[in-house]
């Protein structure tokens, strides 16, 4: 199954690729020696981390296309394989899931969790025809990054500064190449897997990992580990290892307005008959202040406080909210003068999409028959998806609304001085991990020792993710170690991986994976 | 020019289409003469008149579509030389307006104005696949109205309850159809046109008339008459006479708030990086109250109140408000209950369009990077473009923002705490003519001589319409004559036009173009 290699290539290479196994030591838990096998393996082997992350790119992974979803699946069943994992598909009722396994039984378990479904894409707004055709740049497209014509060969090493451009470069494929490419590198030094390493890679997940915890209920021996880490999200922008602890939950809901049956001529009817457009915007006004405070009521209750160790990591972690707001050309701030890393974890109200008639040059002068709003409600722990919701709802109503789940019929419509629709789309709770568990305090350590800089610890990441899954289903500890870029575009168009932090990432990743778990 | 007739068509059409003209009276302002001229007509030529309109909607009429805006300039000169008038085109730097006259020039003067250009299609939105290929239904496509796939053959009758669907069937094609059917109607029953008549047809009218000021300026005397009757908008319900004596003006702005540089994950960012979709619905919710009244300081300073003719008019007025309502499925009504015809004669704000990223399948978790509305400004009299603007931005300034008008550049943004684009796309103020002009009195007068009914007069039209153009240039007064039905779908998808009321109008026109302006 290994690709054949050429003579030009240094012989750590031929030993890693083809040659038998050379006798090896005992598994040790010793983070430094992992990290080191990873750079001795780099050192010839840039090329084919990125050869192999291009060819996974190129596999399309929208969540609903199932298709080519089951083709990622069934490419990285044959990737696990490859490597001397147990790999075999666990089937859903949505895209696959993809399962593996490789270790002595005996020692302390890691999951690893990644996904590789991506969010959808709108061609027309990015810079290349294809998203999913990888393209190779001298760097950020901002920037200036060039396009490079060919792609490096293998044992030829790769500037740290290239990127790759193309759906899902880090939103979340990099981990998984970089977990794989762990084990060539250990095999290539002659280690065992100092941990037995469970891998789990979701294709769901964009779309509200729906079929995971069901998953994880029937296969909870499965998936139960020492400690579960879900490979996702950007690096700390100072490029130190970052572990985090929780995630927060999401529900996205859509808030439809209703005026007339039809538009409306805005000149004959206006003044008289209520614009849906100025009552939505009179009604996502009433939600938040001028600050962005959401002003729901109870919208903070059920919040579980952070502890002491919490709060002293906060305190700890090295902002960059200036640089940011330079960077992302913000003349204020929401959150009255909070830093973003306490403002995120609270809970969240964000509109994430507007709608009425249009705008452009085909506007014209109508009174809209409905306006849409996209929210999107970001949960911390304490927060249920069913809780929040509720909040949102009695809001509505508070505000002379009559809310409905459907589309009204016209009695009811010519009935309600206000209606409103509310529909949700997707929900889960977060979920959080003490720093204080000792699986929490292995993996710091682990990270520590890795001569990669003192990590970042953070006790829940802005983002969204299936941690829950984890943290409630089978009851594990739980971490999330981001390693991508913080400028990957993540969910936007042109969606980038800068080289550097793959290569970066397999260190970390390796670090954790050899965490000394058990004294 | 004619087409030829087949021998079973009654003696009055061959008359009309081929004999030569009868012995005919002197000119007399005779408006039940001339409404009798068109019933006689109309006898055996609905067909005629019918096909007549299928064929003109059948061009194409975007204001912007220039080779298909001159067909339709072409024809319609075709169409008032086949009739007998002079006709011409007059260029301008946009669409051409068709220029015709016919009478006696020592008669009193009636100046016709029309447009033939109607507001852009979204052909997924109709009920047909093309807008310009008329289909007539045996009624309102909502009332289950059912296809007719042959149109009436000339000198057949045409039921009044079915309808044409097309781009401006009612809006406004249909009384161009009407008045040179007049033309043939008066010639058929051997009268001379009882006033000299002017016709101006326009081809921007929906694009805001930007170049009929300079034309009316360029060609005063041309255009001067004893009376401006623009032929435009939806008669009463009631079906009885409707004359207007006012048009509001117009401003459509577009609003742009800025957030982030590029949309940013709402997970990492939310709560922290300000929100535009946000922002926009707190700026748009401070422009009104929750019963739809103008909150923007001012916003109804400048307004000439109405006089006691006016205000005796409205009250007059058959008011439709409840059946409306029901109408439109509206379960409540701005204006804290004032009537919709007291409404419109103030000045208004319409959001005519909201967007921000995506709603619907695409939605995505993102802070948006900017949110846009589209408002219309309808205008009364005393209002100006430039004033009501200025209020607007005003208003914007006092809610935080710095409003510019191009886009702003980065060192712009970051020192910003809130920025907002105001782009002004067309503007031009109202005109009203008042109810005790004797033209106006000569108008009512003729319309109630008809046999149509008790006219229903009022001051001003909910529309906007280049009515200042007629009332403030060459100084003449003015009314509007809607003749086409109120549910016809105007500016929206399936637009249609109900038959009885193109019949009807051509005897409404007739009787207008008969009015005795001079004692």
């Amino acid at each position: 199954m290994r690709t054949a290699v050429s003579l030009s290539v240094p012989l750590a290479v031929l030993i890693a690729s083809s040659a038998p196994l050379p006798a090896q030591d005992p598994p040790a838990q010793d983070p430094g020696q992992s990290v080191r096998a990873v750079r001795a393996y780099l050192e010839h082997n840039e090329a084919t981390v990125l050869r192999e992350l291009r060819d996974l790119l190129a596999i399309p992974n929208l969540g609903s296309d199932l298709p080519n979803i089951r083709r990622n699946a069934e490419t990285l069943v044959r990737m696990l394989e490859r490597r001397g994992a147990k790999a075999r598909i666990l089937e859903t009722g949505g895209a696959p899931l993809v399962y593996g396994e490789i270790g002595d039984p005996s020692l302390p378990t890691i999951l690893f969790y990644c996904h590789y479904d991506g969010q959808p894409v709108n061609p027309s707004q990015w810079a290349q025809p294809n998203p999913w055709n990888p393209i190779l740049r001298t760097g950020a497209l901002e920037s200036g990054g060039r396009e490079v014509s060919r792609w490096p060969a293998r044992g030829e090493p790769v500037p740290p500064e290239w990127r790759v451009y193309a759906r899902s470069a880090s939103d979340d494929k990099a981990p998984i190449i970089a977990l794989l490419h762990i084990l060539d590198a250990w095999r290539a030094s002659g280690i065992e897997p100092p941990n037995r390493l469970k891998f789990l890679f979701e294709g769901d997940e964009e779309a509200g990992s729906k079929f995971l915890p069901q998953i994880a209920g029937e296969h909870r021996d499965l998936l139960l580990a020492d400690l579960a880490i879900m490979a996702d999200g950007p690096i700390h922008p100072s490029g130190r290892p970052t572990a985090v602890f929780g995630l927060r939950g999401i529900v996205t809901v859509t808030v439809t307005v209703y005026g007339p049956i039809r538009p409306l001529h805005s000149g004959h009817y206006g003044n008289w008959a209520p614009n849906p457009a100025m009552r939505l915007a009179q009604l996502l006004a009433s939600m938040k202040g001028p600050n962005g405070e959401v002003l729901i009521e109870g919208w903070e209750e059920d919040v579980i406080p952070l502890g002491a160790a919490e709060r002293a990591a906060l305190a700890r972690y090295p902002q960059d909210d200036d640089a940011q707001r330079l960077q992302f050309q913000l003349g204020s701030l929401d959150g009255g003068g909070a830093k973003r890393m306490e403002l995120i974890t609270q809970p969240s109200l964000n509109v994430r999409g507007l709608q009425a008639l249009f705008t452009g040059a085909e506007a014209r002068t109508l009174i809209p028959d409905v306006a849409v709003a996209e929210l999107d409600l970001r949960l911390v722990a304490g927060n249920t998806p069913e809780r929040q919701l509720e909040k949102l709802v009695r809001h509505i109503e508070r505000q002379g609304y009559q809310v409905v789940r459907e589309d009204p019929d016209s009695a009811f419509r010519v009935n309600a001085p206000r209606l409103a629709r509310v529909e949700v789309r997707d929900g889960y709770p977060a979920g959080r991990t003490s720093l204080e568990h000792p699986a929490a305090t292995a993996l710091v350590t682990a990270l520590s020792a890795a001569g990669l800089g003192k990590p970042v610890v953070i006790p829940t990441m802005g983002g969204s993710g299936p941690a829950y899954v984890f943290t409630d289903i089978p009851k594990m500890p739980f971490a999330a170690l981001p390693v991508v870029n913080h400028d990957n575009n993540q969910h936007a168009e042109n969606e980038n991986l800068r080289l550097g932090n793959l290569f970066q990432g397999m260190e970390i990743l390796a670090a954790a994976a050899a965490a000394r778990l058990r004294d």
